[in-house]
């Protein structure tokens, strides 16, 4: 078989420059994230087959990618189906083995647990422009905290480590609450089966404003007087913890007044540290997909770009499926990718790089000159100063554009038959 | 199917303590080589299954965790083989996917190019102690430089970064070259279809000695002068580059010398690098298992404890496969997992560490109070202290004696009707 160059469809190779990015990133995040007491764990990327198709993942469990069995648990002439050939699959998320971990470890860990994952997920998407088969998540997650103090620490931690890469960018964290989607939802009496059809419809507010989710929410077939009280509410709702209390009042009658009111405790405040700065609002329309959410979700946005870098809620029911012990758990994830590409198009400079300098020796160069030459450069490599040493090419000139790209500014050149060195 | 909550056969969690280590020794490890110029570079985990079982992984083609194909491509009822159903695997190393690489993106990358790799690969190996089926790995390569400028800056970056991560303790490398393998076999007249089969036994020298091997050459049938001139041979050659320069006289009638020059070169280069304190040692019985060395060869051990803990050497024919063109190719690996378990095992200490203080507020506490109290915390991890704040747990004895555990030294208590805060 002919061997090929280009990596599997849909998966990519990562070139030094923007490998320099993504290190730079990763080490912000990690050493932000300990800062605030987060410890680092790590779980295989391969999980076994039935965790991995155990509803917990919604539609990530159709684009899975299997791994066959091995050795003699492996017939293929006999198989008739998927499922007698595989074992096991790679993870398409970190929450999933993040509970089955805290299942297998719950007693050699702290409680409340802090954890800090980074690692590569796979899923066999339809490949497309910036969208590849495997990618990095970065997740905190703080499991055994039924407090909202869990959510307190999430998004400052979350929102310290995004200022710290993007120093001048504001950035703004929408906040809602599963159960506060369904109480607007039973307040303006729309059936309890169809929730999830309206919450799908109103997650386009973004894209279709409040308008085309009223309009589509009355194509949909839904009792007119529900939609219009549903977008006179939405209308009217306010933006910060005052309209959620108020929010709370509202809907008294069909949900505890305990949720608002822990929603607007967290906003409160999150607002209170004054250390930070933060734009942090309720908003009623945030949906978020993952099923597996129990109660606060939020998202966080950077000024000037679209879409999310990052999203998080509350999951309170799924390290319970692995224990039978229901426990606690509320995580927010950083959009990785998303924040690499946008750094990349904006020609990010790492900050506090130090000069690259290059040493240039003519070929020939004999043993103590290059020790000599060596000696320096491992010298100056101890003070922090990156030296690349290399013999010089043919073509000088064309070597030296080459590494200016790569960052080289300093050169020196050291030829054999002067006293140069 | 019911949730599992162990790892997958033969791979595991990374615990919090654990995972420090690992964390640092990375840092150090990349930082290192970063200032010799090498540069980071990623690649899938993921690879075509066509590169993968070519023949240039050995046995660990035999290893490879399988990716089923997917949608319209899967037809397992049909499938009567293994290789019908599948269309990737995973990585078993780091360096047939680099050659993947280069072949791919030489265009853009600078020549010679410095590539720096850390990452997980996978071997469905019998599950044994200390031994895992997912690992990391971590190697230095140099592309396109066929002098052996590239062993020296090989060898001075490993040990570089293995002397930062254990600055107490000596490394010493040991060198060959497979060519002087092959010309001392030809001087003693072993017959060239059998050079394979001697070294397999030469390279258990570490364990049954010169006596052993002499013995175990004798039982395999070999002719008894070859083994007794491969005795004298193997008992009188020194570690120096003198004794590879005087070897070269030796083997000047099998082999061209400019082997052994090249190898004295290298070796008199390190040692004139004042700046690092490295023990060199040619040894003519190092043998390695890799296929797909052509030169030279190069394995570092660590004071105190036996085995490697690295090696690599020159590969200049696996590029070539990718691309048609020759490739000059030269790498060192670090094995990462080993050097763990020895720091693990010896208790090691993260050098640097600040101090790491817990602040533990009364469950009730206002979110004003709370708020003042995360402020001074946010302030705290600026200035890079490690700050946990956690509710008080019942057993507020326990919840210290845990925190204490994680390397928690300092408390502060914060009660919601004292005027404390």
């Amino acid at each position: 078989m002919a061997l090929k160059k280009k990596p599997v469809t849909g998966m990519r190779d990562v070139l030094p420059m923007e490998m320099q990015i993504r290190d730079f990133m990763m080490n912000q995040i990690k050493e932000t994230y300990r800062s605030f007491g987060f410890s680092s764990i790590e779980t295989p990327c391969v999980e076994h087959i039935e965790n991995l198709t155990s509803k917990q993942g919604g539609d990530n469990e159709k684009l899975i990618f299997k791994i066959l069995k091995r050795g003699e648990k492996l017939n293929v002439e006999a198989a008739t189906t998927e499922d007698e050939v595989v074992d096991s699959g790679l993870r398409y998320d970190l929450t999933l083995p993040l509970s089955r971990y805290y299942a297998n470890n719950a007693a050699n860990l702290p409680s409340p647990f802090k954890a800090l994952q980074m690692g590569s997920v796979w899923r066999a998407d339809r490949p497309q422009k910036g969208r590849f088969r495997q990618f990095v998540q970065c997740d905190i997650d703080i499991l055994g905290d039924a407090t909202n103090f869990a959510e307190i620490e999430l998004i400052l931690a979350t929102t310290t480590a995004l200022s710290r890469i993007c120093p001048e960018k504001t950035f703004t964290v929408r906040i809602n609450d599963r159960n506060i989607l369904k109480g607007m939802a039973a307040y303006c009496g729309f059936p309890e089966d169809s929730y999830d059809q309206v919450f799908i419809i109103l997650d386009k507010m973004d894209k279709i404003g409040l308008s085309g989710v009223q309009e589509e929410l009355l194509e949909a077939g839904f009792d007119a007087s529900s939609v219009e009280k549903y977008k006179e509410l939405l209308e009217t709702i306010g933006k910060d913890a005052d309209a959620v209390k108020n929010l709370g009042s509202t809907l008294a009658e069909v949900m505890p007044q305990s949720v608002t009111e822990g929603l607007a405790h967290i906003m409160e405040t999150v607002a209170g540290v004054s250390a930070t700065d933060i734009g942090l609002e309720f908003d009623p329309t945030l949906v978020r997909g993952m099923s597996y959410y129990t109660g606060t979700i939020f998202e966080v946005a950077m000024e000037g770009f679209g879409g999310s870098v990052g999203g998080g809620g509350r999951y309170d029911e799924m390290i319970g499926k692995f224990t039978g012990k229901p426990t606690p758990a509320c995580g927010f994830s950083i959009g990785f990718e998303r924040l690499v590409s946008i750094l990349m198009e904006e020609g990010f400079s790492i900050p506090g790089q130090k000069n690259k300098k290059a040493y240039l020796f003519e070929k020939g160069v004999d043993s103590t000159v290059l020790a000599q030459l060596m000696a320096r450069a491992m010298e100056e490599r101890k003070n922090g100063v990156q030296v690349l040493v290399a013999q010089m090419n043919k073509n000088k000139k064309f070597q030296k554009e080459q590494l200016m790209k790569e960052g080289y500014e300093e050169f020196e050149e050291f030829y054999k038959d002067t006293l140069k060195y």
